[in-house]
């Protein structure tokens, strides 16, 4: 059998193909701004969220071609979401997956806009993708309308509100629970759930769905929490040592490291006993899951 | 017959009342964020855009409950452009309809998220808004489509894109006509398109449409232009001159003030022309179409 990161790269390759394609069309706008807008969605990402919204939606039996609007949006809204947190008034890093970020290359002005155009060309890309065929509808529109709150104040936009009140902070497990699921977790949990609602799931299915993406959720932020004290700046392609710097509290501040990597082993165990109660081949979402559990960038 | 300024007064309440509506619920965030969203959003804009879709779909013959979520969306879609225009990094302005901007009220990273939170919850509101009943969804999802195209890099983003370009620099007719049909034009035209598809215009009222909003959309940018230059500070909410201080190119530099005030009367009538066409009763959008050539403000 084929080595998990060889499909993944696979994957990662076919959404970078899917995602040029939203933009072989003439635009009828000056070409820095598409050039700023293009400059950071193809500056390397690992694509999780797309692959994890179409995997979805093939293990639970749907056809993940009917997810690919929604999964070329959830990537536009996560890079529009790193261009304006990298700013100058927010994070202000210079540096993102080993390149200059956007407003380093753009200007802040430009930055500014070209995330709200990627926001923008997400939901319009995903809105064209409304199918006509009334049997798909319902299904589409639903995981669409859950797309839109995930990404929004009730999610990660709320999640990125709590990250910036905390700076200097010493915030409690509360608060830190509260930032991780929206600020990372709000996006993953709308992957794994729109691919389920585009596949149609069962109300049993959504709930295994829900409980294996938040687990997943949360282990993805905690191994970014660790990474950033133990891990290596040019395979992070970023400094590390920024929360510190930024006074920011996170899961390995507030519990240490050894009790860090522990929660890990038991959420990636959860993760995969939720995908254990579906009946479908979910081996992909199971190998996703001890990815994320285990990835060194 | 009740004077057109009281019965737009009406409008302007009950598109507040709807706008309102849309904030009472829980959210499920810091305050602050809904907090500096609401600030903006209520801050006295003259509710146009809505306003225009609503109209525009029941003089056409809809029922212009069915666009009230398209309507509260562009209000929030405006109302974010203007938040992140405002930013120090863009117009630098401190001042907006009488009040200190966002961001001198909130700080700079509350406003950039306030923008996109704001443009995030109209689309959420507009998705939410997609009719179940079929008769509904094609029409509606036309308009949700057309809007979502409008504010994006091919409307209105890519107008201030251009916008920001030309700042500092003698552009040329093309290049300002470009700016003022994408930067306000866009929505605009937006806005009376939506109304028109939600109320399942023909092709040839649809060409009415289009053609009224153009003219409107260009008349309302040439008078920005001109009470920039002869207006008064206190009626307008903001400071007078910016145009010339950031050194751009308007209807007025380029074409001088009697040029520019012949232009408004000939679009004017223009508008009117495209209306005559329509076998409906548009009294409201001839009203209209002099309310926005004779405003003040």
């Amino acid at each position: 059998m084929k080595p998990f990161k060889e499909t993944l790269l696979e994957k990662v390759k076919e959404t970078d193909h899917e995602l040029l394609a939203c933009f072989d069309r003439k635009f009828d706008t000056p070409d820095i701004i598409v050039s700023a807008m293009k400059y950071s969605l193809f500056a390397g990402g690992k694509r999780l969220r797309p692959i994890l919204m179409k995997e979805t939606c093939r293990c639970l039996g749907g056809d993940s071609a009917d997810v690919k609007p929604l999964a070329c949006a959830i990537e536009m809204i996560h890079t529009y979401s790193l261009i304006h947190d990298d700013l100058p008034a927010m994070d202000n890093d210079d540096l993102r997956r080993g390149k200059p970020t956007n407003h380093k290359v753009y200007g802040e002005n430009m930055a500014i806009l070209a995330g709200d155009a990627l926001l923008n060309y997400a939901m319009e890309t995903a809105i064209a993708g409304i199918p006509v065929d009334p049997s798909k509808t319902f299904h589409y529109t639903r995981a669409l309308s859950y797309l839109a709150h995930s990404s929004g104040v009730n999610g990660m936009i709320g999640g990125q509100t709590g990250d910036i009140l905390s700076e200097n902070e010493a915030i409690n497990e509360e608060k830190m629970y509260y930032i991780h699921a929206h600020k990372t977790g709000a996006l993953l949990k709308a992957a794994v759930l729109c691919g389920g609602f585009v596949a149609k799931v069962t109300g049993e299915e959504r709930d295994a769905l829900e409980t294996y993406s938040e687990k997943i959720g949360l282990a993805f932020q905690i191994v970014d929490d660790i990474l950033d004290v133990t891990g290596d700046e040019k395979t992070l392609g970023k400094p590390v040592g920024s929360d510190e710097k930024n006074h920011k509290s996170t899961f390995v501040s507030l519990y240490g490291m050894a009790s860090s990597q522990e929660k890990i082993r038991e959420l990636e165990n959860g993760a995969l006993d939720a995908l254990a109660t579906i009946d479908h081949d979910t081996s992909f979402l199971e190998d996703m899951a001890k990815y994320i559990c285990q990835r060194e960038n």
